[in-house]
């Protein structure tokens, strides 16, 4: 009964989302974030509504300027009249279950803003998820009718990369004179930029880090066909190319269209997506494995040496896989 | 044939490694981070040869000194006539399939050391592994006979909080005056440290971090017989604290061993890598059924919204799980 008031429920907030309901939107988000029950079912509802808005991905280094960006570029697409999301992701907290804002100050004129949804998503400790959350969410503020969503990560660790290859188009950030920043970027960083910033270009080392992606780019020369990524230069504290940056996304998602490479790229992105679900119910599964048995005993002649780990992984994946559910 | 040979030659090499053979050490480490033929059967060989070591775990932002403290320690415990092994994990190249050792030029001196193993691993990629390969080279240095193994990871994303609670000791590195290093002990990083270090210590505002550090410490009160992580402070640069720094670690050695917590935190260990393991087979195992049948045709009506993700993934779980291997 109560599993039933519970489905109910759920698709109400569907219902009501689709009707453009902002706190159906909210909620939604927290039933998904917090792995509630029914939450799966409104995601699978709302599914055929999805797949009209953009996403774009900005990922960059700590100190790139990517939140001040990331506001720059909601404000012009809101002077175009397109309806923004915004979902940034916060690594600096492995451990904390809610949201660390940060330095999002610059935000807080939009957060005001009816037509700009904005979540800030902490990571969510060991067991993961993150990637698959994110994409949950992304998807929730499509299908709730938002044009175009941007999602900004630091572009560290699987979880991150997940996320940025997602995109339709992903910006990747570099600043001058940020040690790491350009290591980030010559490391293959560059693999999945559409679009390289060079953001706060008013400094000096601009035109020389300008110069070192160019020359990188040219390294690896694409095929004919191809896209190649343009590097736009940005100013993001006082707005200074946000206007260039965003009429580049919008030749790159005319690119994505004419080429079939947009229809490649949400194919993929889909494949992510079941591989995303799959491991999470993979993992829970596992879980339930390790609950039943008496398999404590056995780490303990794992850390006692009687035992090796990869005699009993074996065990394990075994009655993972051959044992009915 | 091959297959048969290939597993003479692991053998070799443990015997090799367990002889105390340095190029046997290398090379084991190679195959293992490939995932070579014979690096499992190796791990399990020498699996019974470890347990030894103590694993010490450096966990900070980046620019709070890791490398040039973990480079101090690693020349303090060779004044005891230690033997060292150093795993750093590079977090700026998700993509790059070599190793970054960036600013770890102070390490050179350590290189020219016989009883200095140094291995600078870089992330993997999207589909992970970092947390076991890890992992499976501290076992590797632990069976060739290292007394210590420092393990530096930046402490962000999954696989390096993964990594950090591996350890026996965990060390969480703060610096006063970097916004991201206090944020991040503030939000919950303290819950893996052992103890804390305030490298750069000679920089102002490091007695307000260290009071930042005593009050938070005091704010969760741990139960009386618990480990209460003491707070030390460091200039790596010159050696100032190192010293203390290994007394403590000595101190924190001592009441795991007296305390049980040291054989609870092994077992959680020996939990953890069993996960690994399974995890990457089961991983293996989604990729073979993506191989197989034409799942290509289903992403794509995914994301043509044909159908949903939800239960396309539905469908490939009940194949991984109930299909014979």
């Amino acid at each position: 009964l109560t599993g039933a008031r519970r489905e109910a429920s759920a698709t109400e907030l569907v219902e009501r989302l689709l009707a453009g309901e902002r706190l159906a939107l909210a909620r939604l988000i927290s039933l998904v974030e917090r792995d509630a029950p029914g939450a799966r079912q409104a995601l699978q509802c709302l599914y055929p509504s999805t797949g009209r808005a953009r996403l774009v991905g900005i990922t960059g280094p700590p100190g790139s300027g990517k939140s001040t960006l990331t506001t720059g570029l909601a404000q012009a697409l809101r002077a175009r009249e397109q309806r923004v999301g915004i979902v940034a992701i916060d690594p600096t907290s492995p451990y904390t279950g809610g949201a660390v804002l940060g330095d999002r100050v610059r935000m807080m004129a939009l957060y005001a803003d009816p037509h700009v949804f904005i979540r800030s998503m902490a990571t969510r400790g060991v067991l993961g998820g993150l990637a698959r959350h994110t994409l949950d969410v992304v998807q929730i503020l499509d299908a709730f009718g938002k044009d175009v969503i941007l999602v900004e990560t630091v572009g560290v660790g699987q979880d991150e990369v997940e996320i940025a290859r997602a995109a339709d188009t992903t910006l990747v950030v570099g600043v001058p004179n940020l040690g790491d920043g350009i290591q980030a970027i010559k490391a293959g960083i560059l693999e999945i930029a559409d679009i390289l910033v060079v953001n706060k270009a008013d400094l000096p080392g601009a035109a020389r880090l300008v110069t070192e992606l160019r020359t990188m780019l040219h390294l690896s020369p694409p095929s004919p066909a191809a896209w190649v990524p343009p590097i736009q230069e940005t100013v993001a504290t006082d707005g200074r190319g946000i206007d260039d940056l965003l009429t580049q996304i919008d030749r790159h998602g005319a690119y994505l269209l004419a080429s079939g490479a947009g229809a490649e790229r949400r194919a993929g992105r889909a494949q992510r997506q079941v591989r995303a679900i799959v491991d999470d119910r993979l993992q829970r599964r596992v879980g339930e494995v390790l609950a039943r048995a008496d398999w404590a005993a056995r780490f303990a002649r794992i850390a006692a040496r009687a035992e090796d780990p990869y005699a009993v992984a074996e065990d394990l994946v075994s009655e993972v896989l051959h044992d009915g559910d």
